[in-house]
C-alpha cells in the first residue's frame, strides 16, 4: 500500500518541495525568477564550500561530467582516470569519447583509491593534465581519499583535480576551496533531495585558466557561457524552472539545518546502518572507507542480490539498489543520503531482516534492529 | 493577485499535470517506470506522426538541437542554415561550434523562408549535407514552409532536413514521416504544457544512416545510445523522472483531445488573436505565414515594446514576451500554444487593449475584444 525508496538516487523528495514545485510555472526571464536564482547561487556556494560560481545545468549529472571533460581539456590531452567502479568507468568513457588519452589508475571494486599510486602515476606521466575521480563511488559504496589526492594535485600548476561529487556533495565534508579541489560536479537527485534533471559544476581559478586552452567543440555545456549568464542571474538556455524552484526550497532547508549538522546526520545514519548490517552477520562490500551516502551490502553465500532486491519490492514495496555490471547480484545498496532520518532506517533494516529470513538466510530477527536502535538512541 | 503567463514558453502547466508530478518520486530502473516509459514512447510517436523512435533527452530544447548537429554531421561538412530569427541564428552557432561549414540562407526577420532560394542554394552547393531550419521561428512568430522544403530535400539521398519544431510540434500539422522530414526536435515547455527540462528528437532512416558516418565527439547526446536504451524502455542516464511522469499525463490529454482537434484549437485561437490585434489598428510582425504558436505584434509609432511588456506585468501581473536581439522593444509576443482555450484569449486581448490605452495609444477599448468574440463564438 505504501511505497518506500532507499536507492542512492533518486532519493525521496520532501513533501514541501514537491508542493512548491507544483505551483504554477513562472517565466525564467522575469525578475521573480532572477531574484530566486540569485539566492540559489548563494546557497550553492555554501553547499559546495566555495567562493566560485556553481553553475546549474539542465541535465543529468553525466551532463556536468561531460562539461568538465569538454571544457577543460583538448584532444590528445593525457588525463589520469581513477576506476574503481561504474562511475569511474564513466569518466574513462567520457575521456575516450572526447579524444583524450586516459591513463588508468584501476583499483578493485570495493576498495578506495590509493593516493600513493596516484602520485606515482602523476610522476611517471608528467603530461597528465587532470585527475578524474569520484568522491563517493556510488556503485560500490566506497569513498575515495579526495583530501589526500588534492594535496598531491594542488601544488602542480598544470594538473587539475576533477571530482564527481554526485553522492558526496551535501553528504560529507569536502570543502572545495579549502582542500584545493579544481572541479566539483553533482546532481539534483541525491543529497539535494530533488527529482533528477539538474546538474551542478564549479571550477577553481586554475580550472578556468585551463578551460581557456581547451579546443573540444561544445555548445550546450559551454561553461563559460553558463558563467556569464549566471552572473546576471540567468541561464543561457531555458532552464528546468520547476526544479530550480525546488532547489531554492531545498537549499533553505539545508542552510537551516546547517551543513555541519547535515554531515553529522548522514554519518550517524551511515554508521548505524553499517553496524546493523554487520550485526546480522553480513559484510560491507567496501573493504575500507565506506561512503556515508549509501551502504553496499555483500551478499552472503547462497543469497542472490537480485532475488533479495525483488523480495524487498514484492513484500514491502521498497526499492533498494542492486549491483551494477560485474557485481550484479553480488550486493544490494541501501541509501541514506538526502531526506532520511533515523526512523527511516528502522524500515529498511526491518525489511532487510525479514527479506533475508524469507530467503532462508539464518538471520536472527531483531539483531540488526537492536544495534540500529543502540546506535541511534 | 493572480498571475498570468502568455509567453511562448514556458507555457502554463495544467493543474492535473502539476499534481501528478507532485506525487512521491519513483525509481527509473524499476518496472513501474519502464511501463510508463513504454506508453510515453507510443504517445510521442503519435505526436510526431512518425514510426521512428522519439528520443527523450534530459535537457532544454537546445540540447536536442545540439544532438542533431553533433550526431549527423562531421567536421567540415557543409550545411545550409536558414536564418530568419534568433533560433535560426542558434542553428548557425551550433554548426560553427562543431566545426561545420555553414552556408547561410538569410531572410529578413518577420518573413518566411523562400523554398526556391533554398533549392537554388542546394543546387549551387552540392556538398551540402543538411538543411537546418525552424518550423516556427519563435522570435518572429513566422512559420517556415517545411512541407515545400521537404519536397526539395526528400529526393536528395545525401541531404537531410533538420527541423527545430520547438513551437511547432503539437501546434500545427507537420507529419514527420508523411512529409519526409529527417529530424524533428522539440521541447517540453511549449505545446507539451510541461515545465522545461525535457527535449525530444526523432530521426528518419536517412538521418540514422547519415549518423553512422559522423565523427564529432559526443557522449551525453549520443543518440544511438539513447535509441538502444529507449528500445528497452530506459534512458542511458538518469532522466528527469518527474517531467516524464508529467509527460505521460500530457500525452494522454493530447491523445484524448485528438491531434487534429489540437491543431484546430491552436489555429482558431491564433486566427482570433491575429484578427483582434489587427482590429485594434496594430500590425502583425509576420509579413506572411504567421505561426499558430504565437502572435508577434509590431509596436506602433510611439509605443515601446519594453514599456508595454512592463505595463502588462505591473498592472495585470501578466507575462508576455518581448522582442529579442535586433527587434528588442519593437514587438511583443503573445502565446497561444499549449494549455490555452478561448477564455484565456479574452484576458490577454483585454490586457493588451488596456495597456495600450494606458500608454496613450489611441485604441478603441473593446475593439479587439469584439472581434475576438466574433471569431471565437
Amino acid at each position: 500500500m505504501k511505497s518506500y525508496l532507499f536507492a542512492p538516487g533518486p532519493t525521496p523528495v520532501p513533501e514541501n518541495v514537491l508542493l512548491r514545485m507544483a505551483a504554477p510555472i513562472i517565466h525564467h526571464r522575469e525578475k521573480v525568477f532572477s531574484d530566486l536564482f540569485g539566492e540559489v547561487r548563494e546557497g550553492l556556494k555554501y553547499l559546495f564550500q566555495t567562493k566560485q560560481e556553481v553553475l546549474i545545468l539542465t541535465a543529468s549529472g553525466t551532463g556536468a561530467m561531460e562539461g568538465a571533460v569538454s571544457n577543460l581539456f583538448s584532444k590528445g590531452d593525457q588525463v589520469l582516470v581513477v576506476r574503481a567502479g561504474k562511475f569511474g568507468q564513466r569518466w574513462g568513457e567520457l575521456a575516450e569519447a572526447f579524444g583524450l588519452s586516459p591513463v588508468y589508475a584501476d583499483f578493485p571494486w570495493g576498495e578506495p583509491a590509493d593516493p600513493e599510486k596516484i602520485k606515482q602515476l602523476l610522476d611517471e606521466n608528467p603530461a597528465v593534465k587532470g585527475v578524474l575521480i569520484q568522491a563517493s563511488e556510488t556503485s560500490t559504496g566506497v569513498m575515495h581519499p579526495i583530501r589526500e589526492i588534492a594535496e598531491i594535485t594542488a601544488p602542480r600548476q598544470d594538473v587539475v583535480l576533477v571530482v564527481d561529487g554526485i553522492t558526496a556533495v551535501g553528504v560529507f565534508e569536502m570543502p572545495m576551496d579549502a582542500w584545493g579541489i579544481d572541479v566539483v560536479v553533482t546532481g539534483s537527485q541525491k543529497a539535494l533531495m530533488l527529482p533528477p534533471g539538474l546538474a551542478f559544476i564549479s571550477l577553481s581559478e586554475k580550472a578556468w585558466r585551463m578551460a581557456e586552452q581547451s579546443d573540444i567543440p561544445r555548445y550546450y555545456f559551454d561553461l563559460k557561457k553558463h558563467l556569464d549568464s549566471a552572473q546576471k542571474n540567468q541561464t543561457p538556455y531555458t532552464p528546468a524552472i520547476s526544479l530550480i524552484i525546488g532547489l531554492h526550497e531545498v537549499l533553505s532547508m539545508l542552510m537551516e539545518e546547517g551543513l555541519e549538522n547535515v554531515f553529522t546526520r548522514h554519518h550517524r545514519l551511515a554508521e548505524a546502518t553499517r553496524e546493523a548490517v554487520k550485526a546480522m552477520g553480513l559484510q560491507l562490500f567496501a573493504k575500507a572507507s565506506p561512503s556515508d551516502a549509501l551502504t553496499a551490502v555483500q551478499m552472503p553465500e547462497g543469497i542472490d542480490g537480485i532475488e533479495l532486491k525483488k523480495t524487498f519490492l514484492e513484500r514491502y514495496d521498497m526499492v533498494v539498489a542492486g549491483g551494477q555490471n560485474q557485481i550484479k547480484g553480488k550486493i544490494i545498496r541501501i541509501a541514506h543520503l538526502g531526506y532520511f532520518d533515523p526512523m527511516d532506517m528502522f524500515q529498511v533494516i526491518g525489511a532487510l531482516e525479514m527479506s533475508l529470513h524469507k530467503l532462508g538466510y539464518p538471520v536472527e530477527l531483531g539483531s540488526g534492529l537492536k544495534v540500529l536502535s543502540e546506535k541511534l538512541a
